[in-house]
């Protein structure tokens, strides 16, 4: 008899779905008891109903699960991993979070809400208590907590320690984006196959306010945002996992390359105290190489969950400059959203 | 009996070496009456020589041409286009200015040197006459002449006529560029196959060093670089030709979108006004996609001599943001070369 | 005032759509009038209408031409060619032969049908005449004459003339086709990148059946199927352009390596005789270097009309084995289609 | 204290020398303790001597290693794997058995020589005896065991349980293979990206020999090999791991689609009974969905020890064809070795 706490997955057949999937299997807290997908899946077996696109095979025990309507019902457990895209979960998110559930959402649809965290745990795991100002928490008990856009999140990681130590003033980032960002079938072959798409809809907003949210600092109501600039060029490449992005930082304080350095591979953080099983024992590691980060070599470091960064070097018009990256449907996506629903039960907000 | 003028290709087997060949094939003033390469190849037949790599055949006339030895012998016209890389060119390319050859190199190696111009004809064709300064060119008319490196052409071009119009005060950059750019074999499929490698050996000095150089202007005996800025990450992505860069902008004088997009559609110069064969109708070509330009889509404009910009937006910290393309092996190398021969013979320095 | 042809385009909006506007542009004896799509297009502008993909820029004159619905209408000319899918030709194609029209059709949906010419201008031209066996001809002139399946095609042109000069008994064809034969969007991304799908729905049959319409004889009114066997292998990969296949071939008479050159080499027929502005010049070049043809150096060869074949050696089970590539929407597709309207034309069949 | 067995690496900067460390890593059996290369990285640290290209670390015991040159000396172990190009393999392998070392081989070196087995141990592990005739064993021990080309390995798994049953006559294969096969720096990016290159030196004869070696019978002192043909096509695909290839197949007796299926599903061999902690579970995977295997999707399978199998079809020609998939570097390379390896310590060899 399983002691596991149940989690259903919402929109379990995308991209980000399957990684869900792939991330949760064999987990030691958490058990996939229910899943959930769009009309044209509902009713069928989930091995029908998804086009499985990863490398590991679908484990034969959600092969076997037959996919549920994308509502609440009976049998939907407390914590629901949500994996819709942002219109879906515009429309249907809030539908659990009223029925009482805990909606731990990779969505863009709720993250700048003013009640609703957004959470990177080694970054801000401090944010969770917002979820005591949502009306449905007082209600019933039920919640919406979210993870940032996979473009912020490789970002953020690197920035939090230097905000914390030296200030952060301003940003440049230029993006170079893995396709499975886009899901499936998402990127057109013949669009990046030997191209470049120096444009990804609304990306550049997001990175740019998420940012500031996610460094902010929390109210007793709300989340001030970091007092910061970000400038964000968001392009599109040849890469099937992990987003390499170029950055350049303007520092409050002056900061030494090797005080920086430290700072990124000294940086741990509550899910590293908290043991959760999620977290990578190294948040940042910083690959001294000058070649490095690549995104087939470093993505899967930390089993996903590290961002990686290098190339440190001072910059002509503001203090340093560095690239950084992270696995995008792994610490950008469906394992930063895991990560999310176990500081929650870690903080005791799925008692 | 043709009546075109003779000229040799240096490093006639490389990446650059055979796209000088493709583009001098039929040209309308020149004609490839000699070929040298390094010792591997000199003696043999060029077909033997060299592994040819565009998508045209290799030229009938050229392919039964004799390699010669990278050195100049009585049959070396007086007019040289020199690919070869750094290293070969700082010992090879004075020994032709030296035996009075017009060298037209697309090498790094004497770029910055002060008696040698560093050009686009469409941005600084007036720095010719620093030829005059050249001892290779007191003695025996013998001189040198480069263009610059094939990351910095296509920002400089989308650059030029805004620095004219509203000054620029400093600029960051971040490329994508292309494998062609490194030669061949240049880089390894295993390192960059769904990959991105954030890393070009030497190339963020080049870009930072030319473009002030290129913006500069002329004094009597060197070139006063110009006041700017620049801060490049170079990055190398799975494109086979063009390079991609994000780029913001502080300028000196404020301008608005369309002031800036008039700049650049209107942007004509003394290539144009000589109507030299090679130069593009339009220099600078602006999208209004929200996705261009792309490599794939946008390189080969003006028979690969346009930049193409597009995404011209605010920027959160400078003024502006977009993107530029340019094809890296012609605009970039070897037709950035052709049209510096072209404007040294139309300006009379081969007469 | 212009004496060119007026010909339609049906289905302008795609992939092969859009290689029809490129091919007729300028082109000598056609020019497009009328351009149709899917009702979702209809009404539009050209330039709204089409997300265009191809490295030439869209002509200004097609860009600024209204989209018609696809259904004959007053302004439709006598020669329309389509560009369509086959479920969507099935249905509407008929209908423009039932209205008098030439329709000269890429789609698969009536290759087969017995009153239906499958024609290589250069292979079988003389089966042309089957088109008066159509009711729609006997009726009203109009009439349907197809081109084979993209990876069929250069298959059939390498085998045509060995066909004739010692007759051939048994084919095994492994492809390893390009993305752009699956149109536009297509192929996803994710399933290519890094990838080959060894599987493209349907295609192994197209390619065993029409192989053996296209070198069969015509009877008065229909065509005898070559009695000759083929087993074919179809697989996807990560090329943007070009189909290239691995041949095992069991002759009926004994060939030396080099009579098959020569009939490769050679080889001239219907097409190169009328000299139909679309036909190359070779329509078969045997290439010599041991690793040739390859997609990216050799699908424009001939302006992509011509098939290269490389690396003729013996077979161990069959006679000879070689390599055989085409460019699947130029040869393949529209520039196919385009050569045989210009056969109908040149024939008096749009008299 | 340690009780594994000490081994050592031949070649262990390279693309195969990285995955025998990888694969080793942890083994339950062996632990690395010599570590050689050429001699331009002997007497280096092995951080510093390789170019690391995988996606997991290199191991930090292995890079605190120094580089011995490659040469037997004092403290080379008894066994040793060998990833050597054939050339250097061909000088050197020799001097480790005749020092009396075993030498487990990846080269191609030595496959053929009649007194060297060539052994895929669930294929022909029986012929490991073979070792007895060899000079080096009767004079000091010392010997040579190889396992076949990567592009034959796969082919052969998928073969043995259908000759054993059935009987195999004729085989036709066209292959795709990934550059890693090729080692590093090995495909120059330019000649693959969106490429296919039709031709593999040597390749195709490899093949042919070697299928016949692994599937012939061991004689007293030598094998008999296998009565039956093979056509092989070699083609470069832009695929980082995993070759695929179409294969048609001539039985001896006929077989149902679910015979061969069941014999595919059920090959369970000697690594299996002997539980080698190499060998995968189910050695040969048949996948029912239509467009598999695809290397990206399957070639992890079975941790890269499993030949994948799919699209099981009627031939118009032979009798079946399907399309099989195998990891190139790890089952086809270095897993390839170390089950060799495995095997001989099982069976005594290593006493």
């Amino acid at each position: 008899m399983t002691t596991k706490i149940p989690v259903g997955i919402l929109g379990a057949t995308g991209t980000v779905g399957q990684r869900f999937i792939q991330l949760l299997d064999e987990h030691p807290w958490f058990e996939i008891t229910w899943l959930a997908a769009s009309d044209r899946s509902a009713g069928k077996l989930y091995a029908e109903a998804a086009k499985w696109n990863l490398a590991t095979p679908v484990p034969p025990k959600i092969a076997a699960m037959k996919v549920s309507a994308a509502a609440p019902d009976k049998s939907t457990p407390r914590l629901v991993f949500a994996a819709l895209d942002a219109a879906a979960a515009q429309q249907i998110e809030p539908a659990f979070a009223e029925a009482g559930h805990a909606v731990v959402s990779n969505s863009s649809a709720f993250r700048m809400a003013e009640d609703v965290p957004l959470i990177i745990p080694e970054v801000n795991g401090d944010h969770a208590p917002l979820i005591k100002t949502q009306s449905w928490y007082k209600k019933n008990g039920g919640f919406m907590v979210t993870n940032p856009n996979c473009s912020a999140i490789g970002l953020v990681l690197a920035l939090a320690p230097l905000h914390r130590r030296f200030g952060i003033d301003k940003i440049f980032v230029a993006t170079m984006q893995a396709i499975s960002g886009a899901g499936y079938p998402g990127v057109p072959s013949m669009d990046i196959l030997g191209n470049v798409i120096p444009y990804i809809a609304k990306e550049e907003d997001k990175m740019e306010a998420e940012t500031r949210k996610l460094l902010g600092s929390l109210n007793s109501s709300s989340v001030i945002p970091a007092d910061l600039v970000l400038s964000a060029h968001c392009n599109r490449v040849a890469v099937e996992d992990g987003h390499t992005e170029s950055v350049s930082l303007k520092l409050r304080s002056p900061a030494q390359a090797d005080e920086i350095i430290a700072a990124w591979n000294e940086f741990r953080c509550l899910p590293q105290k908290l043991k959760l099983p999620t977290a990578p024992e190294q948040p940042i590691i910083y690959e001294t190489a000058p070649d490095r980060p690549q995104p087939r070599l470093d993505r899967d470091r930390g089993k996903g969950m590290s961002a990686v960064v290098g190339r440190l070097r001072p910059c002509n018009i503001f203090d340093w400059k560095f690239t950084v990256l992270s696995h995008n449907t792994i610490r950008g996506a469906a394992g930063a959203a895991v990560l999310n629903g176990e500081l929650l039960k870690a903080q005791g907000y799925l008692g």
